[in-house]
């Protein structure tokens, strides 16, 4: 086998959820893919930029669990590469952080598979602008923090909410709603003001956003009885406050240009926002 | 004045450095803006997708100083909304990490001006990605931190870098190189390994991107004898290891309908990765 017969593998994050937030390189990779693996964080919808010859194959989760193994999925992007394939891997956000997109792409690299990543718009930055919460701002943050709130995996190391607490001004959490009382108790445990704003937005930047507003004293509680589902991204900070002056995806929208493809996909593209 | 006749404003982030990281919602504001803001971390060749008659204002720095004051910036976008025009605001990166935004969307919000956030890929992902370094990895980093290097405006929170170095796995510094000597010192006191790596990172995901790699104990002392200039990103933790493995951006590309219009832009795309 020669290097030029073999095919290629580009690990794209999708972006936030959003179509209109893949990039244009993400969308020329869909066009120009023979096959497409997806995981449920990808919007549907881009799916519709695939040739349609293309391969496409679902290898996210159902009930819970990953219906193909993480180490079939490498295997298969070796294999449909070495048929000369031109491969794209989509995952939700961006593919390194917390994708599976460094174990990919070492798979690859061990194998001598030519590849590519091409970074997303993130999650963890975009849900909470969605919601009128900058991550970052200049007058209370400086600091910003992206962890796992999942429980670490064997040979990951542990999230310090102990110490994450006290040594940043904004914690952003993703994949924690599971384990939200906890998480929210551990950062008390570390000094955490009770009264500290945390907001979870559910499904952020698509039509079905939704934001509930608490604080860590409060959320885990009030979660309960408002009944959200993952995706969930969680924002612990006084950005969280901006959100009472920052509603703009609740602004009037009135650029038709803009708008046009938009109303087309979804009605009133904000309206849902809570 | 009735809000009909008012314009709207898009605070955009316009990604990394490679103009193929925009978001599809980002290059549709850029074609139907009539004002375009932009400053020096927005690739000038975007500015080809703006429409003919399009305004454009460079609102960057200059010989490392703001050309135009944050607050004459905020009075031209109410002034041009009012005028009933669309208006861009390009920003390097994404608008709500260090960026303006924040500031920005509070000025129209209490002027009752229509904005949009349109999120973009944070360079403080996408140039790692771009040297081979993935921000998280299962196997050593379920945490990472974003943080700027600059130092505090009276009223912005100081960057807690002793703390810093013991409560995640991996730290992102964007604008620290001026200050680099200092940050490494700090981490060092706070209980940060000495031999831990470091990355710096020079334009990542350009054409000219360059990559040094160190330790918090050396990396200063290499800079100085390097020379490198800003945007400088800088990761600090054990996923700069990753690069050994990972330089993907230097593998073969070989499918061309992907690569027609890089080849065009910039000859060899990653030829000049160290």
């Amino acid at each position: 086998m020669t290097a030029n017969i073999l095919g290629k593998v580009f690990l794209v994050g999708a972006g936030p959820g959003d179509p209109d937030l893949l990039t244009l390189k993400g969308k020329r990779c869909l066009e120009a893919a023979d096959v497409i693996l997806y995981d449920q964080l990808v919007n549907g919808e881009l799916l519709e930029f695939a040739h349609a010859d293309a391969e496409l194959m679902y290898v996210g989760k159902r009930a819970g669990k990953h219906c193909v193994e993480q180490m079939d999925i490498e295997a298969l992007l070796i294999q449909k590469a070495r048929e000369g394939k031109i491969v794209a891997v989509f995952a939700g956000g961006d593919p390194f952080v917390f994708g599976r997109g460094g174990e990919e792409a070492e798979a690859l690299s061990a194998m001598g598979i030519p590849y590519e990543i091409v970074p997303g718009v993130s999650s963890a930055i975009a849900a909470p602008a969605s919601a009128g919460i900058p991550v970052t701002h200049r007058s209370c943050s400086s600091s910003l923090a992206i962890v796992t709130g999942h429980k670490a995996h064997s040979g990951c190391p542990e999230v310090k909410w102990r110490d994450l607490a006290r040594s940043v001004d904004t914690i952003v959490i993703l994949m924690g709603l599971h384990n939200l009382r906890q998480i929210m108790n551990q950062l008390l445990e570390g000094g955490c003001e009770p009264g500290r704003p945390v907001a979870l937005i559910h499904a952020g930047t698509r039509l079905f956003q939704r934001t509930l507003v608490g604080t860590v004293a409060t959320i885990a509680d009030l979660v309960e009885v408002a009944g959200f589902k993952s995706p969930t991204v969680i924002v612990v900070g006084e950005v969280v406050n901006f959100r009472s002056r920052l509603q703009w995806c609740e602004s009037i929208i009135r650029d038709d240009t803009l708008v046009a493809r938009r109303e087309a996909l979804e009605a009133t593209p904000w309206a849902h926002c809570v």
